[in-house]
Parts: structure tokens; sequence; C-alpha cells
């Protein structure tokens, strides 16, 4: 699903339109079909991401107040206790944002930022990107190949300070 | 000021040691030094960043538990109601962490994880950090020339969807 | 009022449309229609049910987020401290959606599911909705006289365990 | 189990004694038999469904007011954080009632009022327990033939409005 | 309706029996009785009065949990949205009592401890059990002409200090 | 100490002037004597009773808005964790005030009703007072010798029910 | 009634005195006169208005600390469940006033400030006063026939935007 | 930035439409712009002002839901730590619409209602919003020469009382 | 008093009957009793113990749900500020326990689950017991002479690691 | 501004009276001139310091009940948003004085209990006096030449243990 | 991991050292190795026990305060959502060591108190020892065949009372 | 015991160091001997004093994180329900300081700032001090004769104002 705000962003930094979006998915949903088999808790799914997640979405998920879609669906994943990850890409965050991504972990869902792992020493934006996917994935017990695993730090006879 | 993690990072992301990256610094203290200038409010400060901020420097600034000179900084300038500024890159949060931003929060101090900005068009890791620090430095009134601010999406004939 | 999902759901489980639905009332206002006499509390009523109601409008009068005109009307209803009465039919319910509930509650208006009182021994869904309609009248000290009341149950020799 | 207000209704409701409830069952239990296994964590079981569950049990449960075999069983199955299903089928709902609702559900039990599924277009009262029933299989992992999942709304020239 | 523990306290400070005080009202329930009209909503009342008010019956009506008559009948006078009103006369309190007499106020119901009305001059205690009435009797609309009501106080050139 | 509300309240109830209540303490204070001695800590005291103690002195004692010597000195019996004894004869209670009665207990006040101790069997207003005033002393260790305690109750033959 | 600052405001906005306003009073009462009628319960009225309200007052009913007659009239007001207005007219608000509010709401009261209500046209200071003082009546079920209530807005063909 | 319901008020208050509005403004924004340069906190301004508010609107900056320019832009004042004044001209108001209240003031922003300052001696309705704007101004650090500021009350022998 | 679950449990562990350990006692009290003396504040003891504590007695003091003599005399020994040891042996807790042990504890009340002191070198069950009692008995002032009170760690040459 | 018990303090510690005190400022307001200047937001002010700050009035800002001219002042500057300094010299402190010292520290204030700063060295009171006057003006940008800051400790070789 | 407390605990309860307890695992890290694999959430583990779990480590969880590799890995472990179980051996508890306990399990952790239970008629220690690993190993869902788990009680005629 | 930052300020201040100031105590502790006597609640002790208290401390003792002996015993010293006195120097205060403190209160323990009683007209610094230990020691039931204790204010002819 891609919100009308997804879509600019689509276009604006990948220069992809909805369409091509789409057609990367199995299954797309238009965020207005409020009415999609995913709209309601008898439809089996493992769970659900939003990513990124708007701030607007995020409190859509934390207060129940689905207004697309998008928040209907998380909205289903919470009440049927399938697992839901949010990943919200604002800085800095207020007030308002802290309680909401608490009602939403209280709620049982994740609140995962994708802030770079660089302790995965990344060389480059895709790196950022494919670790922060493998993350999300070990959220749903899917393990990525792809990710790089923190192995511990060996101290050597070199080690700083 | 680099606590004994932050040494360990330093090393294993950018194979640096403490007095490498304290030679880069005007000023530079050590973390047990509890007894330097910064931890006291008669001594005059801006306020004070912590980047990156780990959740126990987090927790220890959110319930005035300063056990080390960063935290012990960092509850000076809430005491004195000067700007601090915390930089999380963990991830995904658990309800504790996320209670600690919220205390923060109220407390007067501001979360900003470095979250990337994908919408500043980064190229490399490097604007990435670019573009955090540019906003770190906005959260004090330092204006960034290399700072890429928005300035509005235009929609075009091309426009997606 | 139908709001947009109102009309799907009347289509989709009576075969009605909007307009049908209209014909039956005395009153009828389209949900966008935020300037209508009701948004105002100067105009006078006797309360409100929104029957049945969604997770969704039940988050908007919760907050006082009102982005229609049923969520307006509900809003004026409780500051002008008339009834309002709303029959939520989602299940199960997460956290969000009991918030809320409490919430309606403490701001002083009611939250009635339409569960099947199968004390009144219904034959049919119509007895059910029946018997539901007539408790909801109760509230608003209207008395149906099809509403089959409880007297009471008589313990007899034939009675169990 | 059946509790005492359980045996009346079930006389009332359905004209059956508690031993023909009973005979029903794989394993029956009295309520007042607090000594039983199901009292004790150390015996296994995948979770517990209290259907239809009164207020009073409801109660219980929240405040681990466990006076008798139903809420203590329920007690058992939140401690050791298996799966509890509460069926509550009152209305309208008092604060004390939601405030209950929502610390069932801080403790990792699930609130599911037998609400009728118009969407799945029951024809009988045994269509509208059949739903509940299957929904409520749903939320251990069992999957009921008979339920009739959403499959989506599709937009037909007809629709309406 | 009799709780066994007002038996007990009937006759020790009344001397009477159950059926001496049932003798004496329009209708009488057995407080384990649980199926009978008063504990369904749809059965029509002004209110409740419980008097006294022990503080386990306050306790089960602030957490709606309803072992017996009194409280369930209490429960759905507060669901109705009717006049409830308890007269607790323990002394002193602790913070449990407090505590459950401003969760039943926040409920809708009305806590009346009967202190003697040392303002209305009584002279026997037959004078401060009937203004307590009067003042009980008020909260219903309904004005006792024994009820002596405050007059003000004229401040005489005799007036103290 | 009496307050202003106190002197019109003992020339009202008891026909009594300030001088004439005075005369019967070992020690009086005028209540705008906010210089006195049990205005500070240092001055050593076994605690303080307030009877009848106002809804407005039970509220500025719960806020520490101390603007007489009577919630001066209550304020300052807090702060030395001594006894504190606040006897309220309001009813009925509004949130406020059993909030502000949670407070103290919080603070570790103590909140005492003179409600009529029935179970004494209490022939005059007198002995009511006597109780009343026996329990009192009892939360400071002192032993009243005329205070009837309670010493069960004997079931008999001819018990009631 | 008029407070003190009552009377200086009066005298400044309005150049009256406080017996030109008492003369248009059925009933005046002086705040210092704490034992009036209207301070105890007992006596029977609808409820009270105060306006405008000043924040000490709005402070001394959301804590019933109840420092005049005005507030001990309001606490009497809501321990007697019978209807409270405040219209308070200060401007910006702290967390105080507003937390204030809140708690004035909880306990039953309404908080009603006198925003201008442009909708209704006005022309004049007066037209201004006029529909405060119509819509405070509303609250009371009392119709006044010079208030302008909504009658919707129809959207024309000269409709903005 | 003048939201749907903003252009209607416009019209009936003021008979101006959207454009008439916007040609007084340096800047204007569509209120579904929601990728303009005010939705990023990098582009830089000194805050905001929304007057009036709607009770929709502030819900949606209270809880971080924004669904429309207006909220999105207020959200990113309140996370860059700008100021941010919010002007609601509701009454009376319901639980909802203070909680937010609060939640806005605790979020840093600042609630002012439009209620008229009649100790600045007002004559006509221009110098009520005269007032207003100047105090609003205030908040900025803008001193308005029109303001008429208080200069405290001399009393005179004539004053009243 | 022996809970009839504390009878079972005394038979199932110890094969002890109800009049076997009430002869060990020098009071024994039924738990139905609910008019002995210790039911009422006015007769004098030194405190209470309740051990084991089931997770029902547990709650039923927490809320002042006192439905039998052993949390009825709780509540009185808490009310009148006595000293109170609850020793619950439930584990693992959910979070009504937790609440509830907050409760008792906010209430003045003290929580001792009677884990094993393996710092005290207990060689058999005995040891443990007689540990845990001792103990309890030092929250009384009573010093029990077998109990084995730490001396400190000595750290020796032979000291690990 | 002096209270009336300002005034006493005065008169008891320094040995001056009002007009001694007033005569040292530029402007001087007595406490129940509620009607002063700074009794409202439209007179410009930079902040305020009370010092000393009486628990009672304490209390007063933290519960925005201005009953003088003090805390109104206080109040007016908390919802302007400027600066505000409390000092209060109370200790122990009980409960409630926490409680409102968080209070005012949400809203804004800052609480500065005058605590001598022994590591300022100080040889008389007059240093202790100096340094917390110093800390306070530091507080509203103010250098105070005479403040002595923290240098930091150099631990020499003599250091201890 | 044994931290430095528990190498004491080991050597005083067991008479054995760090090395002779991490002889006994299969992996052992140092606490102060706060880079050791488990310090990231991208190294895959089932989840964790804390046994014994010190009053000060509960703390650290509880507040996500990470400061040695005992908290840090539990803290990891919360925030991937797997299972934690806390033994803590702490008695009695004061209202921290609860609150942190009611935290810990709201974040999705289990406190497991490794009480006796009596009810598996142990015979020794180590009876009780085995009970309690076999419990825990229950909450893996690893099945101990050495648990002796509950199997209800029979009532005989030889049943007590 | 010294606290290694006590070591700190007692050379700074007092030129003293950790073996000079255990000279002067019946029994010393090193704060890192968390294994000492104290550390247990079966060794008995009257209380403890923390003199003076830092901020760090009075966390560590809020949230029982006791990670020194000095934490540890504070922690041993609220479980047993002993006195607990902290003496905080901190100025001013931010909000984490001020919870902290509200919860210490809430456990049982007393804060108490060691203000300047300029009431006791000292002359010296030392007077302070010695009033300050006067009135700590007045908590432990110990009366120190050096300590001047409040006389009350004569009011004479020369009073000022």
């Amino acid at each position: 699903m891609l919100s009308d705000a997804g879509v600019l962003n689509a276009w604006h930094e990948l220069g992809m339109k909805r369409k091509d979006i789409e057609r990367l998915a199995h299954f797309a949903y238009h965020p207005k079909d409020i009415a999609a088999t995913i709209a309601s808790g008898s439809y089996l799914t493992e769970g659900m991401v939003i990513a990124p997640c708007s701030m607007k979405t995020l409190a859509a998920v934390a207060h129940a107040h689905a207004d697309d879609l998008v928040s209907r669906a998380a909205d289903v994943v919470l009440k049927e206790r399938r697992r839901l990850v949010l990943v919200p890409r604002e800085t800095p965050l207020n007030l308002a944002h802290l309680r909401n991504m608490v009602a939403v972990t209280e709620m049982g869902g994740i609140i995962m930022p994708p802030v770079p792992a660089f302790y995965a020493q990344p060389k480059t934006l895709d790196d950022l990107v494919e670790h922060t996917v493998g993350r999300m994935l070990d959220l749903f017990g899917v393990r990525s190949a792809k990710l790089k695993r923190w192995q511990g730090l060996k101290r050597t006879p070199a080690e700083p300070d």
C-alpha cells in the first residue's frame, strides 16, 4: 500500500510512480480501498510492516483512528495479536510522537527507527537499507542471508585507549 | 567526552583511538573526571549534544542517575535549562527506551534519532551524516551552510499517480 | 448520517444505497457537510446514537478529532452534555479501542456493543436487532413496547444442577 | 467449567443442565474445585476461553481476585503467558467494565465481545454463533473450515452513492 | 436486599431478623438471587441506595466485581446511568477505601457518609438518622418534609469572638 | 485552634464563643498567628487532630496550601512524619473532596469521618461523640477507658435468618 | 455574589459599585458570608454560574479549596450533582489553568470561555454578551428568545474557493 | 493557510473567499499541499499561529495526527521547539477538548482563547480583535503599538464598596 | 485463621486438619466468622501476618474487597495503621499480581515472598522456614534467637576470581 | 512584594520593616494590591523571583490558586512563558511540597532551594547568600561578577584515598 | 555471565569460583565485555534467564539502564521481543522493587521469584531448586522430565475440616 | 561510608582524606564492599542518613538501582521500613531530580535539603550546620541540646508594617 504522501515520497526520492512500485509487490492495495481483504481480521496474514511510517500514520495506529487502509490494516493486525512493525524516519521528535510510540509499543507493536547501523560497517546507502531490512525480517522470524550479524568485538593489542 | 563504550565504537567503526578523537576537539574531558568544570551549573555553556547516545546514557539522563561525567553534564544542562540534544541510534526500541525518551523530552531535552533524510537525496553515507549534523546545529541556532533545506515539492505534469 | 464506510456497509449487508436509507429518516445529513445545523451546540437536539460505530469514529469522538459531520456532531453533543450512545461492533478489541471506550465514557458518552441478548430468548436475527434498539431507546427515556424486559428467573423443581 | 450463574443461564437459554453440558466436553471441572489440575501453572494447557464471560468474572481476572476455579484458571493462564480469550456479552458498559477490559488486555488477555458480524451475511442465530466461534479459534491458531472469511468488496457499477 | 453481614448487623443493632426487615419493604430480594429482575438493565428502576454500605460492597461496586445481587444491582444502575448512592459508615479509612470511593464517583455514583449534621441541631439519634435519610432522598429529587434545611446564620450582636 | 468558620460553628451548635472553648484547652492559638510555635517543625509535638475538619482545610492540607495556622501546623506535622488525624463531616462528597482525602492519606495522614458507630449500641448523641473521640485517641496510642470495644458477635439459637 | 476582585472589575469595566450590581439581583450574598444559605447542600438550588470566573476561583473549585462563599457554593453544587458553569476569561492559559479546567470537568462542572461567536454575526459587543448569556442559559434548559441559533450554511453558486 | 472549514468560515463571517484572504498574506499555502516548505523542520520559521483553531485541528496537533498541512506545520514547529500559538474559539468545552489543550501545553505550545479583554475597555468588536492580536504578537516578542497595556488600577475615594 | 484453600493446603502439604492447626494457636477464628473481634478496629492488636498469602487474598486486601474474615482483618489492620505482612508464594507473577503488591505497599502493608535465603547457608527445608519466620518477626520488632543474621563477607586470599 | 509572612520574617531575621525593604527596590507592590500592573500579562516583565518562597506560595503557584499579588504575578509569568524562579527554604519536605515542586517545574518554573554551595568554599553567611544570588541571576542571563564559578578539580599527588 | 556480586555469592553459597561456574556453561561471557555478541539484537538467541536476579539488575532492566553485559543482554532480549525471565530472591520488597517488577512485566519480561513449591512436596533443598528450574524451562517451552506437575487434589473421606 | 565523589568533596571542601573521616566514625564501610553487614536486612540498624546526598545516589535509591554499598544500604533500610533521611544539596533542580524525591518520599524516605534556617538567627556557617544536624537527629527521635527550637514570635509595639 502506498499512501498519498508515500506516492510523493517515492516520486521525489526514487523517481518511481505508484504503479512502478505496485509492480514490485505480490499484493497491492489502494489506501482508500477500506473494504479490502486486509481490513478484516478474518482474513489471515502474518503481520504488517509500515516503512517508512509517517508521524500521521503512527498517530492513527496509536489511537486506532484508522482513516485509510494503511492504518485500518495495522489496527486489525493489533487486534488479532499479529506482528506489527513501524519504521518511523522523523527527527527530531516531539512529545506527541514519543507518546504515540509508547502507545503502539503498549499495544504490542514494534517501533523500529531506520537508524544507520554503523557497527555493521556499511560502505554505501544500500548497505544501510539492506541492514535495516534484514533486522526487520528478523522480527518476523525470517532470516536474511545478507544480514551482517554482530560477532562481538575482539580486543587486540592495538586496541584503543 | 568519550565513554568507554564510545572508545570501543570509535575503534571499531572509525579505526580511531580516544586520543585521535580528543585531538579534534577544542575541549576534551574524560568520562570518569566527575569533578570537571562542566559538572557544575556555575560553569557556563550553551548546552550539550550526546551523539551517538547509548540506551544506557539515555536512561541515566532520564532518571538523573548520573554515573559518569557524560550523564552528569547532561543533568546539569537540564537543571540550568540549557539545550540538550540526544542522538540515539538503537533499533528496535523497547518500552523502557521509549519511556526514557518521553521523560527526557518532558525534562526539556530533545530526542533526535539520526534517521537518514532521504528527502534530501543523499548520495553517500557522508551526505547522511552531514545532514544530521546540520539539523543538530539548527537546534542551537547555528545555521550550517552545507545543510540542504527542504524547498517544497513542485507537482509537475510528469508527477506520479 | 451515513459515512462513506457506512454506505459500503449498507450496500453490502442490506443491499441499500445512501438515498434508500436517507428516505427512511426524518432528517438526513451528508457526513462532509460540516456546516450543517447539528455542527453547532446552539442547535437543539436530544442527543445522538451512532450505530454501528466504527473504530475510526470511536477514536475521533474519544479525542475530539472531528474530521466529518458524524464525529463533529458527537463532539457537540458531549460539549453540551446531551446523551451520546455509541454502538461498536468490532471484535476482538485492541488496547487502543478499549482506551478510546474508556475516554468516551469519562466524557459522558455511553458504549453499548450490540451483543446478542440470549436471555431474551430471541428466535431470529430481527429479534436481536429489535432488542438492541429497544435498549438503546431506553437510554433516552423512550420506552419501546416491543422490548422484552427481564422478569427474573423462577427456580423450579426441574431447575438445573 | 460452568459457574453457578452459568448453570442458570444454560437452563434459561438452552434448557440444559450442568451435566448435559459437561457431557459435551472432554474435560469438565466444577468451579468450586479450586484444587483441580488447571489451578496450577505446572499443569500444561494451550490457554483458555471464557464464553460467555460475566462482568464479575471479568473483574476477578482483571484484579487477580480469583474466587473460584474459573477465575483462578484464567489467572494461571496469564501468569504462564498462555492465551486467554474473554467473551463478554454485557451492554451497555460502565466505566469499571471498560477499565477491567483495559486491565485484562494489558495483562495479555484478549477481549472479544460476541457482536454479530453482519458483514458475513448471517441468515440465522446459528450463523452468528458459528462465526464468533470461528474467530475465537483463530486466536488459538485453529482454523475453522466453517468460518466465512472476508474476501474484500468489489465496487461494481451498481455500487451505492 | 439484606446481605448476610446486613442480617448480622440488623440483629445486633436493631434486634430485627431478615423477615422483620423485609416486611417493611415493598420489594425484597435475597442477595444470592442473582437472577432477580433488578439484575438486568432492561428492568426499569429509578436508581438505588445502599445503606449502610460495607467496605466490601463498596469495593465490589468500584471494580464491578459483583458477587451477589446487591453489587450486581448497583453495577446495573451504573451501566444504565441511573442514580446510585452509597452510605459507608467505616472509619478511619485506608487508602483502598478512599480509592474505591473515587472510582465509584468517577463512575457516576455518589458517596454519602452518614456523618452527623450537627448544624441541624439534632437532639436524638433519630434526628440524625432522619436528617441523613432526608438528604439521601434529596439526591433522588424526593423532598422530605421532615428535613431541616439550612436557613443561613444571622450574625447577631451577641455573636462570638 | 479555632478557625473563623469554627467560631461560627461553635456558636451555632454549642452556643459557645471562642474564649469559652479556648478556656477548655491547655494551649490555644489563633489561626492567624502564623508565627506561633507549632508553625515550625523544630517545636516538638506528638501530632495533631483537626475535628471537625472543613473541606477547605482538608484541601489546604492535601495541597500544602497552608493559608492559616491550622493548615500550616498540619503541614508541619506531615513533614516531620508525626501523626495527623482529620475528621471531616461533609456529605455527600464530590470528586475533589475524595481526591483530597486520597492525597492526605498518601502523605501519611489519616481520614476519619465521625460516622455513628451503631455497632457500639449508642443511646445518645453523647455516646456517639464519646465513641468517636475514643477511636481518635486510639490512633495516638492513648487508650480511653470509656471506649466500648467490639467483643465479637455470638451467634445464638435465636439468631436471625 | 461579587468577590473583592469582582468589585474592582465591576468598577473598572462598568463603573458600577457592589450595591449597584446587587440591586439587579433577586438574591445577593457577600462572599465572606460563609454561613449563608447556599453554603449548605440542604438549601435547594438549580445550580450556579460563575461569570466571569477568575483563575483563582477556578482553582478553588477544582481543588475544593473553598475560601469564600463563591467557591463554597460551587463546591456544594458539585457535591449535590447540580449544574455548575464557569466562564473563565483568562488568556493565554498555563498548564495549571488547564489542569484545573480538566479537574472541574471531571467533577461534573462545565467550562465555558466567553469566546466571541462570530458565526452568529454579531455587530456589537452587546451582541457578543447576549450570545454568551443565551448559550449559558441553554445549559440550564432555559431557552433565550434572543439567542441566534445556527441554521446551517447553504452553499451557494457564489460560494468561496 | 486556510483549511476547508476555514474557507467556509471566512465566507460566512467575512464574506471573503480563499483568494481574497491569500492576497493579504506574504505567503500562502494550500492545506492539502503536504509537501510544502513548512512541512519540513529544515525550512526555517519563527513559529506559527493558528487562529481560529478548530477543535479538530487542536486534536490533530495534540496527538501529532497531522492530516493536512496546517497540523503538519504545527507538528514541525513543536518538534523544532519553535513557538506555537493556538487560538480556540469553541465553547463550552468537553473533556477531550481540555485534555487536548493540556497535551499541547505539555508539548510546548500555547493555548490562547480569544476571550474579550474587557479590562482594556473596548468599544467595538475591532477593539477586541486588535487586543487579541496584540497579545498574540507579544508571545513572539513582537510589540504592537496599538496594544493597550494594563497600567494598574488606582483606588480612588470614589472606589466601590 | 485458615481459609478453605488453606485447609486444603494444610492437608496436602502437612497432613494436618483445621483442628490440628487451630490447636497450635492461642487464638483461632473461622474465616467465615465475619463478626469476630478482629473484624473491628476497636479491638486492639499488634498487626497481622498472612502466610502463605494466596493471590486471591492479596487481591482482596489490595482492593479492600474483604469477602472473608482473613481479608477483613487485614483491611482493619491497614485502616488502623498497624503492621501487615503478606507472604505470597506464587510464581511466576502476572501484571495484576504485581499491581496488587504495589497497591498493598502503598497502603502501608509489606510484601514478603518466602524466597530461600541461601546466603544463610541453610541445610534443610526447616532452615529455610526458620529463616523466613525469623525475618517476619523482625518486622514486628520481635527478635528471634534462631535467626542467622548476615555478618558480612570477609574477602580471603582464596577468594574467587 | 513582601507578603505578610514575609514582613514577619524580615523583622525577625533582619530587623527590617516593610518600608525599609521597599526602599531598597526600584518597584514595590503590596501583596493585596491585586489590580497592580504585574497582575496582567499585557504588562511587560522579564520574569520573577520569589525568594524566599513559602510552601503556601509554592502551592498557590502550583495550582494557580492565586490569592494575593505574589501568586497572581507568578501565575501571569507562567502563562506568558517568562522565567519564574522559586527559592523554597523549607525542610524536611512532605509529599505535597514535592508534588507542588514537580507541578511548577512542569509548568516551566524553576525550583531553586538555597542550599549552601560548600564547593565554592564560603567563609561567611554572606558568601552563601552571594553565591545563591549569583546563581539565581544566571537563570535570567545576568552574569554576576561576584559569583565564584567552578573551575574543576585538579587531582594532585596529595589527593585523598 | 556472572556479575561481580554473583561471584561473591557463588563463593559464599557454593564455594565455587568464577571459572568453576563458567566451566559448566556452553557459553560464558564476562559482565564487563559489553561488546560481546549478545549485546546486539542481530545475534540470535532464544531469550535469557537471570537467576538469581539482584534488585540492582532488576532496576537496570526496568529502566534500560544497562551498565554491564547482564543488563545490556536483557535489554536486547526485550527490544527483540524474545523471552526474558528474572528470578529475584529479595525479601521483603520495597515500593521501588515492586514498581520495577511491574515495569519489566509491562515490557514483556517475566518475574519469577523462586518461592518454595511446597505443593510439590519437596523433601530437600535440591527438590526445591529442581522444581524452580523446571518451571523456568516451561516458560521457554522446554519440558523437564524431572518436574513434578500438579495432578489435582482428590478429596477423600479422610479430608480435612 | 564515603563514595568516591564524597572523597573528592571532602578533600576539596574540608581538606580531609577518606581515612581522616573514617577515623571520626564508630563504623566505616567502603562503598564498594557490597557484601558488608549493612547490605542485608537481617543486620539490625536504626536507619540511615545520607548527607550530603548526590543526585546520582538519590536516583539510585529512588529506582532501587543500588550500584554501590551506599545505595544498597539505603535500599535495605527502605525494605525493612526503617528511617531513611537524604540531604540533597543540589540547586536548581530539574524534573528528574524532583520526581526522584517524590519517589523516595512515597517509598517512606525523607528528603531534607540543608537549607539555611535563618529563623534560628545563625551567626556562622557552623551554626547552620549545627541546626541542620539537630533537625536531622530529630527525625530519629534523638534530641540535640544544641538545637535552637522555634519559640514563636511575639508581636511587639515595634513590630513591622
